[in-house]
């Protein structure tokens, strides 16, 4: 058996095609990105973004502090940015500097203008099954494994990796849709006796071919979230993809899957919350 | 094997003498209670957290809004007692009047008083890993399992039952220590072959008798969240006891185990709330 390809990218043209159709409409969406880093993958991301905006008709602010700002000023210039009528949507790029605590600074971010949902109220929120904005990765898969047809009701879904940006908002969404939802992480024992029970498998750990053939039961369908440097420049995913493809149903690539749904809606979100306001 | 039996008598007792202690010692604690039923369980319960209350030296509130309570006038309760500074903890009792949602309302409750966890930060703080109080149950589910020297990182621990006052939160409770946790709930299929590879296994669906032998592992320790009503007027448990207790190693009763505990750190949450305040 060879897996499917679950691509991203037609899904994500679609996803910005109907957010520009849209921001065209009215007036234009705002989003602020504040950065205090001087981490190359990072600026080169947050450069991917401005760029993807543009292309949507969004207007994208990167609001620069430099890689030494205090938290304190992180965390007033959030709050300025959430006062502000004209902005729309507000995003804290990590890493941060020293010190700084990404969770703890979110708080400071407007829920209705928390567009990639790092605030904890916003996750909170979403755990409670009120209306926030989920986190763009976290929304993304579940957006990949709907564009793609996967039953969810039901079944099991085991995601590996327990951050706050992707694998614990990403086990309620996938419980508010009827999964028996299983998280593991690097203390998990026997991972692949576990991950291999999955019905739909999502790989969230941040390390390179984590999940090999015997982690996968033929069949499943596999949702890589990873997105590692490779030495040539590349990025690799947390799936062994050589290795999987034969066992899968299914299986997301990097790049080309979680990776541009994600920025399509961040987009997504910022028209939103521009609508909304 | 006959299950050992995981009280929580002792432990309550322990916490509230605990806290009895240090609330002698200053400014007494105040726990306002906002209740807005007829229910008569409801309405017990509210008065054994009262007594409860003043035999540990805290103060108790009732503020009975009555079962015709608009929901704004419940919000605007919650935020009159929230800035109240002879208020360290407030509670919202339910169930509450038709159209009032309880997560909804319970955002009205400053997270530093929010004893029982019921605001949606709180679950966002907790689940961020930032401190919050949990809802006294997951607390007390947690409590019970240390005090009874259950061993949790890199064990399987499973959950039955995806509320936010017990299930969500005590996942996110279990992740912290390092057990590997899933969450199943009434549309999980073969619900007996998910819960019997738990190492820990958590009844909370409210569902008398849902839990039998089996649905456990040889020597698995099993607590029990549920509190259902029996015809007689008293409680009965998730879990089929008489048949389980062959199976576990270990069973919380009902009554008598959780509930106990989740009492008692009410009081101890109220009084944390006012030390701090």
């Amino acid at each position: 058996m060879t897996a499917a390809t679950l691509t991203g990218k037609d899904l994500a043209a679609a996803i910005r095609a109907e957010t520009a159709a849209r921001a065209a409409e009215g007036p234009r969406p705002r989003l602020a990105v504040v950065v205090a880093t001087a981490d190359e993958a990072s600026l080169w991301y947050v450069r991917s973004i401005a760029k993807a905006a543009t292309g949507a008709g969004i207007a994208c602010d990167l609001v620069d502090l430099g890689p030494e700002a205090a938290p304190a000023h992180v965390g007033e210039t959030l709050e300025r940015l959430s006062g502000d009528p004209s902005v729309h949507g507000v995003l804290l790029q990590t890493p941060l500097p020293a010190g700084a605590s990404a969770q703890e600074l979110a708080g400071a971010i407007d829920p209705a203008k928390d567009v990639d949902g790092a605030n904890p109220l916003s996750l909170g929120r979403l755990a409670a099954g009120l209306p926030a904005f989920a986190p763009a990765t976290a929304a993304a898969v579940m957006a990949l494994l709907d564009h793609h047809g996967v039953e969810l009701a039901g079944r099991r879904a085991v995601v590996v990796g327990r951050s706050t940006v992707v694998g614990k908002p990403l086990a309620h969404l996938l419980l508010d849709r009827d999964a028996t939802v299983t998280v593991c992480h690097s203390r998990t024992r026997d991972l692949a006796s576990v991950t291999s029970q999955a019905d739909v498998l999502v790989a969230a750990a941040g390390r390179a071919g984590l999940i090999g053939a015997a982690h996968v039961a033929p069949g499943a369908v596999v949702i890589d979230v990873g997105t590692n440097p490779t030495p040539d420049g590349g990025l690799t995913g947390d799936v062994d993809a050589g290795a999987v493809r034969d066992v899968a149903g299914g299986l997301s690539p990097v790049p080309g899957g979680v990776g541009p749904v994600t920025t399509a809606l961040l987009l997504r979100h910022t028209l939103e919350a521009a609508r909304r306001a």
